[in-house]
């Protein structure tokens, strides 16, 4: 125990390495279900190196240390972690070679359920001269005193009223893929495709997703999973990890599909002991449930009406109150989650809500701290992106505003090249089966012609009451993802200038048919919350940009006016009567 | 012989297949060394399918056999080819795994010549069944008669005031990059890139590239190929192909680069048998020739204006006389040759001059026949692509104009969108290094709105006096390639509408930097040549394009008025008096 001793994790984990005979360790920010959310007892990345952002990796060595993170991170990072570790965006793998040459043979260590194949080859290319060994304990459960203790969320099934197709429709789909494929049973590595699969939920926050493998035969769907109560799914067994082994090795089906993407080295090991002819592929869960079908996109338009109301309440109320120097960013945040909590239907977060004021609005993925958190000041800008599950979907929308007037014409104009970014990418009409890249940089163009650019995509997935971030598809730079009728997404361009302020505004929007040209796609708003009137420079906006904004505006108003406060009604009438350009 | 007696070509094909038992042969349009322009006695595609396309693929069975071609060619192929063959876009690899299914395992012959490691693991992938064999000499060869000759046109030197850049220093700075990777020598299977290395061209028709591979080690760089004549390159030795092997198995160098993608497999087996390490990697001399060094730059600018005299020349000369019925598409680019050649430093036209009126400018790559070419009539659209190579540069220019007055208002709202496309993908600023895939999607946004799309590319890189198409970089809707200063590349959006007419817009510009966004890039225009004035619909057009318009053109009048004919300067004062936007 540690009690009262001052912790030092890097040191510590450099005298396991010793004591095994390790030149380095390689710790990614994963968990055995590769999830995008950690639970608290998870986050080994942040134990080691105080980094508590949502992508990393760590290379501990004996005398140097590195934090791989990427572009959203690095300022944060910088501020958040020692100068023990170097913070870079270079390629981890790179790194390595360079840190170990080839004149030093060394053995660097891994947790298998941390690495996929692929991932580990990346790094046995970079560095051919090394040898990568599996530690069978991650060495960080092994040193981490006062480890939070695992939570086991309860999981249940949602109804076939928001989920639109059941198990066994979804079943039979998946098995004509992976038949043409020419396998007979497909192995799901990937959490989120087996609850989507099996049209269950848990409650854990953010990430709604219970932690299971599962494996999809002809006859039969099995579930894996330490979870100690499974809901009754029809045709569907559950086991505990502890029999996946003995279940893989009876199984009847000889020939089994993989994605090796998503498959950690240690469930790879299982799959390869049971004997079976492995075939591997992109896990096709992926690209059925990027396509809505009518039932979750008509869960996708209510929810997000519903969101809106709160978030227009909460808006209203902030344009009084936030000004006045009494609530922080925390307070505000909380706020937010009365507003949403009040449906009926409202589920929880979908992520940590980014409730960012004046200056800190610079770190893209802003984190309020848990104590003594920045209080909201007139005159400064205020970003929140923030999102709701409901039982019919999920939202995720950004906005950013002045709180009382903002002097700043910078400040403005930077806003409505974000806006035009915004507009004319939603706006844009493309033949089906375009690439994300295509969208991206039309969103970027009006930012790039003023010389400024935003180092994160510009949108991505939105799972159905999954997880809030869901690939494919993506809208960025290199993004080739074919865009879809029926597909879900954000766009989400911004501006940041460290140390100053930070803009970024986002709407859910879905793909829908370009009315007027037969094959063309165009995207169709989900979000309905307003953008601020008082930081748009009406000379910047072209004829077509200002018509939009009233459609938007009117729309928002007819479809949400009647079920508001008195306070949203006046809040919203200013809007919309400021936004008659 | 054949004397006499109707050829058939695919039955021969068949015959030859039976009596080697194979079930199949696969026949790219490739020769040995790769090159994008084929001789007469290398057409073995068109031989054996009647397509003359520039890129294409057979696949023979005993009883199917397929064409494959890509967008800019299937409409060309239906017409061009027999029914005998399938057309299709698909992939060669997934027809063929369709077509010889599982339960018929059978050997499918290719030339070792022809394919790569890395296309031959295409097929072995998609068909894992079946059995690729290689066949020592091309079935074309045995059974084409009257075959043309093969031609030796001669290699000569450039000067280093065309190329800016001696042997010496290239010679140096590609083996810096090949150390880098961990290589002693590199070995170039790409003729382009020898051709670079060496500052040497050849006489040939638009490909003005010798056909040969090179192996350069430190202390000596080695040329191999079958040209008679080779000139004296200092620091270098000239071996006939015979030799390569002897060569390779006594090189100094144990460790050898080479790029898989570029490497036949003929070759391959034989830097196998020279028992080297192997390391497979990019072709460094790609990336560094996309590069243009302020010589080959100026180079480029200069050969432009002169290839615009000559096409301002003949489209003064077009304007008067295509419209009376006389010219017919063939006499036409014979005309612009002659204009061409008026200057001593034009070296020959860069591709096959597309010289297309009316309805034939839908077809993508047309080509004008060599017997009973179409005449240019009054009130029709002509559309001219043509180019030149120059001792200091290559260019490469498409206009489309109307002939006499046109009336159809479809025609020009199409024009001018497709030339609001060319003008938004040269005026965009953007990051260094952003994706090709970036500007494809700018430029067809015009198009885009109003339910059209062009089926190829938005652009291609143009080499310094080497092939017209160069790659990095490309535009196009999956192009990754990062666009960096000093690249030079063709902007080219269309439209085509079968039967009827076929409309595309291309100049050649270079990435310059954005003057006042330091790390932003822009696009400089290096093309000359005005645009119709009588084909613009003004009302469509916004300010900045109207401005950008008036520039372009009043740049063109500052430039080269002086340096016209009589005919030519009357000419261009209509354009720059009707530019007055």
């Amino acid at each position: 125990m540690n009690n009262g001793v001052a912790m030092d994790p890097l040191a510590d984990l450099r005298t396991f390495l010793k004591v095994h005979g390790l030149s380095g360790f390689i710790l990614p920010r994963e968990n055995r279900f590769r999830s995008a959310h950690l639970s608290p007892w998870e986050e080994r990345l942040a134990w080691l190196t105080g980094f508590t952002g949502s992508a990393g990796l760590a290379i501990v060595l004996a005398d140097r240390a590195a934090l791989f993170v990427d572009g959203r991170y690095t300022l944060a990072a910088s501020r958040q972690i020692a100068s023990t570790f170097e913070i870079t965006e270079e390629k981890p793998e790179q790194w390595l070679a360079r840190a170990l040459p080839i004149s030093t043979p060394a053995s660097v260590g891994f947790d298998p359920w941390q690495f996929t194949p692929t991932r580990l080859k990346c790094f046995q290319r970079a560095s051919p001269h090394l040898a990568f060994k599996q530690i069978a304990e991650n060495p960080v459960d092994v040193l981490w005193c006062n480890r939070p203790v695992p939570e086991s969320p309860a999981v249940f099934p949602i109804d076939l009223h928001c989920t639109g197709c059941s198990t066994q429709q979804k079943h039979r789909q998946i098995l004509q893929h992976v038949q043409q494929l020419g396998a007979q049973a497909l192995f799901l590595a990937d959490p989120a495709s087996v609850a989507w699969v099996l049209n269950v939920r848990t409650e854990a926050p953010y990430f709604p997703i219970p932690s299971a493998y599962a494996l999809l035969q002809e006859t039969e769907l099995t579930v894996f999973s330490n979870i100690t109560y499974w809901p009754d799914v029809p045709h569907c067994v559950h086991h505990p990890l502890s029999g996946m082994q003995k279940v893989l090795d009876t199984a009847v089906a000889d020939t089994l599909l993989l994605d090796l993407d998503e498959t950690s080295c240690a469930v790879y090991t299982f799959l390869r002991n049971a004997k079976k002819q492995l075939i591997t592929a992109p896990n096709p869960c992926k690209a059925l449930k990027a396509i809505k079908n009518v039932v979750e996109l008509e869960g996708f338009r209510d929810c997000h009406q519903r969101d809106a109301v709160a978030l227009i309440e909460f808006l209203a109320w902030l344009e009084q109150t936030g000004p006045c120097g009494t609530i922080d960013e925390h307070s505000a945040a909380e706020r937010l989650l009365e507003e949403r909590a009040r449906d009926p239907s409202f589920r929880g977060p979908s992520f940590e809500t980014i409730s960012a004021s004046g200056p800190n609005a610079a770190f893209v993925h802003y984190r309020v701290p848990s104590t003594g958190a920045r209080f909201l000041q007139s005159g400064e800008g205020y970003l929140l992106d923030s999102g709701g599950h409901y039982e019919n979907g999920t939202t995720d929308c950004t906005r950013t505003i002045g709180l009382g007037p903002v002097a700043d014409t910078h400040f403005k104009r930077i806003y409505t090249a974000v806006l035009k970014g915004l507009i004319a990418a939603t706006t844009t009409i493309f033949p089906r089966g375009t690439p994300g890249a295509a969208i991206d940089s039309i969103a970027r163009q009006p930012l790039w012609q003023m010389g400024y650019d935003y180092d994160h995509g510009t949108g991505h997935g939105v799972g159905h009451y999954l997880s809030v971030h869901e690939d494919p598809p993506t809208l960025s730079k290199l993004s080739r993802t074919p865009l879809e009728l029926g597909m879900v997404l954000s766009i989400e361009p911004g501006c940041y200038k460290p140390d100053v302020f930070g803009i970024r505004l986002e709407n859910v929007v879905e793909v829908v048919p370009a009315s007027e040209n037969p094959g063309f796609l165009t995207f169709s708003p989900l979000t309905l919350v307003p953008f601020e009137p008082a930081l748009i420079e009406q000379d910047c906006l072209t004829r077509e940009e200002a018509k939009w904004l009233h459609w938007y505006h009117s729309n928002i108003w007819k479809t949400l006016y009647s079920r508001l406060s008195k306070k949203g009604q006046e809040w919203l009438n200013t809007r919309k009567t400021s936004c008659r350009f």
